[in-house]
């Protein structure tokens, strides 16, 4: 299968397409994938992402060295997966508010990277290879709505559970975003103004309960608390260590206090979810990211805790709530993906 | 001006266009105009909304009787206007989960007409004039779309603050419906999920707090905390009996307490606004419904605080938030308009 509009879906063999570069880049790790003309994944490889090194990290435009880190970690992972398969071009999918001309004007998860314009200084720093960005959470739709859970749809949602909570809007079976790019931006909806404070300024952001972040504030509560044995063991004992990974580990071995760390994880996405569903009433909801993966143990909880949250639950139609079918690879193989469609034009989909 | 795709916009004379009968239906009050093919307003009345008459009105289903009552108020209404100017078309805007077959599935404002095909019970009851159906936020965005506020825009939000929220999303220029029709419904995003109960069955509903709902509770919290002396003397002195109303009209006089009650709904409407910008990323905001015509003693806080609230305000462009040009009259004016480019086919917009 392959992207619309490009020479594979136009009948050449897809295997003549050249391999393209795909980068996820999030707030702690970069995915890169390397997407075959057939679409399949030639190679993966992570690396952890540069974090800023000086300044408070709340609301802030980051300097340029802290960019220049960034973009030199890109290119040395573009290196190396186009060392085995070639020089291909490069698609990038970022957090944050992302601008039609490539400006990435404001991303409280990747704050090293903002204020710049990342895909023409990877493309310098590459020298001249296309590099083509878009917004993370609308490459994982770009590759959800190709290849994956939202094939089909015309009016879906896409959101994303990592770090923080990324989204795409889906209509007339495209990707809106927005009059000036920046539509998606679901994990800072507040859901709770006397909430905690969130990286991007705010109070009480859905990502400062739904996400990967939320996971582990959520888990600590319980930890410090005392009704979570089963992760702090996994933790060494230190309610303090305790991270979300440790809660999705005990919660698969049955333990009691884990679980209720994913029910309570589970209602507050349910809550996100069903005020989004108001608003846009998807035929479907795709929902990829790291957090996904851990399963039915976040996905049955989702379910149930939607039915009762979303405006006039019986009397709607149900909106089946999936896990993207590209899992955590879904926005490294959109951005790719994305790199192929615009050919040798570097620059941004917004 | 007129909608297009009218005979009007073909270029026949607009005044050999037949006026149609557009109608408002909120949760207190019925609005009724006669639009003539010119789009000018002929005639305009007011009557009140039969309240449900048994079974509490929380996430109800209205009984068959309670729906009779307002069918008939509507058709008593209807062929008042009808009289001097002749029998035309009748669109109507209701608020509420209203599908695309014309069915109001779910109405917290509305629970007396909630369970029915109002459109068609109406359609008989007035012996078979065709009688178009939409939600009523869409109808005052296809008013403020085709002859206001959002004129010539791609992407925009209309925003109607009534007893309680309605909302209508333009995506495309065109009014986006969702996958069953039931977009839009902005009232019921929870913005504090431990908020007050709302007649969804919900909690927290931002029309709990930004509407004329919410500005009643604002208004009553302050009056019996002793600080709404001027509100509560229009109220006759009595702290239980201070309605919106009365913060409006002493707010204008200058009565600090009233200003600060107005300054506390400004805060919310904002914060709604700004998830929703987060979300959709509109280049405009049009706010309408009867809220609206306080003016900038609202406007005014609402444009401070969204600059506040919205993701990455400093960083994004402007968001102009403006009145509905159609003021209290766009649902009624958009409901006519809508009646007009149906024709002669009964039915939902959805």
């Amino acid at each position: 299968m392959s992207a619309p509009g490009t020479p594979a879906a136009a009948g050449m063999p897809s295997e003549a397409v050249a391999p393209v570069v795909g980068l996820d880049v999030g707030g702690t790790k970069v995915l890169g994938v390397v997407l075959s003309g057939g679409d399949a994944v030639l190679a993966e490889l992570r690396v952890a992402t540069p974090q800023p090194s000086t300044g408070p990290p709340v609301g802030r435009v980051a300097a340029d060295q802290d960019r220049s880190a960034v973009v030199e970690a890109l290119a040395l992972l573009v290196r190396e997966l186009q060392r085995e398969h070639g020089p291909g071009a490069v698609g990038m999918g970022i957090p944050g508010m992302l601008d039609r001309t490539g400006m990435l004007r404001f991303s409280p998860n990747l704050p090293a990277a903002a204020g710049g314009d990342v895909a023409t200084e990877l493309s310098e720093r590459l020298g001249g290879v296309p590099v083509h960005v878009d917004n993370d959470a609308n490459c994982a739709a770009l590759a959800e709505l190709t290849l994956g859970a939202a094939r089909g749809t015309r009016t879906a949602l896409m959101v994303t559970l990592g770090t923080g909570i990324g989204g795409a809007v889906i209509v007339d079976g495209a990707i809106q975003r927005g009059a000036h790019g920046l539509a998606g931006e679901v994990g800072h909806m507040v859901v709770d103004p006397s909430g905690p404070a969130c990286p991007c300024g705010g109070r009480g952001c859905w990502e400062r309960y739904a996400s990967g972040a939320g996971l582990a504030r959520l888990a600590r509560e319980a930890a410090l608390a005392g009704t979570l044995f089963g992760a702090v063991a996994l933790a060494g004992g230190d309610p303090e260590l305790v991270r979300g990974e440790h809660v999705a580990r005990a919660a698969a071995d049955g333990d009691v206090g884990s679980l209720a760390v994913m029910e309570s994880l589970g209602w507050w996405v349910a809550l996100g979810l069903a005020n989004l569903v108001a608003v846009l009433d998807p035929e479907r909801i795709v929902v990829g990211g790291g957090l996904a993966a851990v399963g039915e143990m976040l996905f049955a909880p989702v379910r149930r805790f939607f039915a009762e949250l979303v405006e006039g639950g019986p009397h709607r139609p149900e909106v089946p709530i999936v896990p993207a079918e590209l899992g955590a690879r879904a926005g490294a193989v959109g951005a790719a993906l994305g790199a192929r469609a615009a050919g040798p034009r570097a620059g941004s989909a917004g």
